[in-house]
């Protein structure tokens, strides 16, 4: 492969986060110089409004056809529906706590700051996480059968 | 222990669903035969404005101190607060999911729609839910590095 | 929703089966009178050869959206490639084992099987499996440093 | 326990990598003054013809007996069979992942690559473990029941 | 493969927990068809003094040298030693509630429950498991730096 | 958020901790102008005898409420019952392992050892923990039915 140590600081990368991934992290000039990937990160800067293309796209970047329907798959997902953007925010990263997933927790708890999570609801959505994980284990550990009522209930 | 057969159908637990649990699943009558339990099946009939304890209570009744930080815990967290009740059930199922409980997935699918949850939101949470453990997986797979950018910001 | 009582037979699912879901199966007349839903499950059928449309996506078609794209995507990443279609099964359900999902692991077992898994191969899989599953925890309890060799070399 | 801080340089082990462990990373030195141990370091070293012990078995030196169990168990698992080495490992990554064990993910995404591992099969790879996630959370966010055509087929 | 209609009630086998497995579970007339399998089994019987072979050995004899390996491993390891028999087991089914895989924690419920397990000390021990969990979901939620104070302790 | 760049050294925070939560850790003097969080800080100190009060704490102040909730659910749950003190810690830091948490592996590991854990019963312990993982993931893979000998027995 390319050799990672060209990336420059220019690209906000520092030499200490290039080696722990298992994979290249593509710098700006390298995105630039495939036409899948440069679109793909275009998108990415114009969607956000923002320059900054985060680290987990510049690790797909390596294989053009999975960032391209990971991106295109999460632009959708996660734009305007039926759900509050900052309500989708907090099921990421329900999950991605769940799952033992720092990078993704960092990110979605910036996303969700950056769209409006005050610190008294990030308490409370902790606690809610918290409490989930708590009685899932409880459950299980019983093995607690499913009541009748909670099925979903015959049509007429 | 006390025979779980005793437990009558007036109780709505079928044969089956005692069968399988590891803890015996209290019936009405044995739960007003102990004070601190028949109080905490009162108070969750009174919170909730119906006659059925689901299953979960009934296996807790065998640590009464259990059985009480639980309910009370539990009561507080997803009471009214900054996050509107909707979203906290959403919370609730996507960390079940991640951490397959098929009964907590639902009794809080049963509960978010009794708040409700449209069939519509319904497929969009699944989707963030799909797209968050999709992306968890990429980012572990990939080892990627936590981005300067998502620290939480130093105050003034 | 529409009554799942009204699924026949002649779909291949039983009272039981529809009973246990948080979301609607669709039967194939529901699937038929939806145009997005009727040409996803056309597509199974022909990619598949063979006229089964297992649960899952009669699950999915609650969200015509999310069905078009999870098949979509499911299409691409387990056709054809540069990893042989036995050992991408095999990476499922090595996947669906560690997350506790037993549809997952049936679904993809059987696919295995029919893509040629002999009873000596998917005893040697499991093995590794499970070597897997113990040395995680074994490195987890240990908490081990990752070794400067692993890290990925950089270029000339 | 005896110093750690005696592990000297030619171990290849930093000072900050010993101090995250939980446990002691035995330097050959101490590997050496200990039978048992010495032994497996020398088959591990003879079995993969490098010098190198990584810090795993480094770790599980501080029990002997679980140190020959595990060693002995590997190399049987991960050795000549039915199934070729490059697909073995790959089952070991998607284990290491879905659980969240980055040391596991790296060590064995650098022997994947040892054994052949493309870029272009790595990124096939992710995308089936990314997809793998994805499905096997739709999947318990639905509580799809198990179709019947899955089941082992019986014999004759 | 040979039929599993041919297991037997003798067995201890019904109809339909054969129906649910991916592998075939062994009827004693096939384990004694074959030396190893057969062996194993003998040890098992004369080890636990019980006639009966629970169903994971009958599942694991698809594979005789993963059979062997497993069971001398277990065997192994929670046989005498420094931790008490009671102790051994409330620490699998921690691990096996935690990975959501309900026939373990039937399994070592039961064998708890026969090494002495008493109603109060189970729902102490849900309890911690509960708290356990609560609390890896709120540190991974946070994202707790650890404390210097917890590294292990250099010698002299 | 008051800034975090206030926390002292002589709260044993260094500045890198400090930068890598998701949430401000609390310092002795922000901890002081709260009387909730003063009066958990100051049992805590207590109970332990000793002046440290760890990060995981120090997460928790930003909500005071979630932090007294989960001071005195663990001050119960981890103290004086029908479980000895070292078998909760094995228990614990079990439930971590498996949840993938650093963080509390550390920290309980730490309080075991303090509670008395030697070497050999960590190396037994670990073995414990490597041997369910190893077996859940076979179980879960075989997708073993229950025996049912395993069941709950039925009392007189």
């Amino acid at each position: 492969m390319r050799s990672r140590a060209r990336a420059s600081s220019e690209d906000g990368l520092s030499g200490e986060a290039i080696a722990v991934a298992t994979v290249k992290l593509w710098s700006n000039a390298e995105a630039e110089a495939d036409a899948r990937v440069s679109a793909v990160f275009a998108d990415i800067r114009a969607t956000r409004g923002s320059d900054v293309v985060n680290n987990f796209w510049r690790g797909l970047a390596n294989d053009p056809a999975l960032l391209e329907r990971t991106w295109s798959a999460l632009k959708t997902v996660m734009g305007p529906g039926t759900l509050d953007p900052l309500t989708k925010e907090l099921v990421y990263i329900a999950v991605s706590i769940a799952n033992g997933c720092p990078y993704c927790i960092h990110s979605h708890t910036a996303a969700a700051r950056a769209k409006g999570l005050t610190e008294g609801q990030h308490g409370e959505f902790l606690a809610v996480v918290g409490m989930a994980n708590q009685t899932n284990a409880l459950v299980n550990g019983m093995q607690i059968p499913i009541d009748a009522a909670f099925r979903v209930e015959e049509g007429p």
